[in-house]
């Protein structure tokens, strides 16, 4: 059975490059923007459609969710954003038959349980995060700081709430990572070297664990 | 200046061990037991009665606080625990003039804040603490899972409740803290090489503040 790395993090944390530079140290797949691309295949919307409704949110409706329940119906982008996440999770169920692999969100830690995926939350102050965001902004991008932190809420609302409503554990809740890793004032290279080693140990136990249970 | 390391734990979660063998790992000094002591030598307390009532916390009086301050005064109890934790405090203070430290729990984290120490959480599953509880009991020690269930939340309530009187972040809370470790059915002595290695970033990082600091 495959090993599967999940990586949740905050909206400017520096999660999706430690994720990318996890999976060069260990040698495993590593998925992200790719999962987009699968369902723009998939489906008939374009990838910049896609992300955007996605990373909304069921919430992020024209209309609030909770004024079109009450007339009975859902909202065109209700609809899509149901039929974009149900074909998200068809494909992020598939990722570990390619081998092991990483996967930054997508409600992944829920969805692959039967691997018993190592799971990592990448966690920074905003201050940190908003500089991180600068940084990483195309050229055109005039946000003012109270902007971004807006956004960056926003984004991590939308985060929590589609993956409560899957898991067990509250997203960013300590209880349900393996480890938690603070990026403030950080750089991810230094951090990813080290990060891998960590999840080597808790690799090797998902390992033994996953023998003792094929055995028993 | 000194570096320190702050451990922060769940009982039971294998926090004291993970701080001993960094210490050992990392040539640090390790307090723990050891203030107890100190304290017994600067009081007319003795050891046991010192960790018993620093366990407990300030509400851990014989009458219930809110009870006793409604009536305008203290227990002997409260005031003895105000005396042995003003005594500790004085002592965690000057622990990093003797150099380079580990020191699990005791607010340290808040009260060596000028340090700008590497702060660590250690936590764990309940089941998980349970088990490890009952590893390091003493042989005639028998308390059903219920009954150490309790004192495990117990405990935990008193720390939250005497960190939580002097940090800006309460205890547990993740943005509180670099690392948070989960010691759920790992081995200590394999989590703490790479604890350390991963600590070493952080510890890289402090000292190059401190030296731009001292500098500008």
């Amino acid at each position: 059975m495959a090993t599967v790395i999940t990586i949740s993090r905050e909206f400017g944390s520096g999660g999706r490059e430690l994720g990318k530079r996890l999976a060069d140290i260990l040698g495993f797949k590593y998925y992200d923007r790719e999962i987009i691309e699968a369902i723009a295949k998939e489906t008939s919307f374009d990838e910049h459609y896609i992300e955007k409704t996605l990373e909304g949110g069921i919430g992020s409706a024209v209309f609030p969710i909770t004024f079109s329940h009450s007339f009975g119906y859902l909202t065109q982008l209700d609809s899509n954003y149901i039929k974009l996440f149900a074909c998200q999770n068809k494909i992020v169920k598939s990722l570990p038959e390619a081998g092991d692999c990483i996967i930054v969100g997508r409600c992944a830690d829920t969805l692959l349980a039967e691997y018993n995926p190592v799971k990592v939350f990448v966690y920074a102050a905003m201050p940190s995060k908003v500089e991180r965001c600068r940084e990483r902004a195309p050229k055109d991008e005039h946000f003012t700081d109270k902007q971004l932190i807006k956004r960056i809420k926003k984004i991590d609302k939308a985060r929590k709430q589609t993956h409560d409503m899957y898991s067990p554990f509250s997203w960013g809740d300590k209880r349900g990572y393996h480890l938690c890793v603070n990026t403030t004032d950080m750089e991810i290279k230094k951090l990813a070297p080290v990060v891998a080693e960590y999840l080597k140990v808790y690799i090797e136990k998902a390992a033994k664990q996953q023998t003792d249970k094929t055995e028993n």
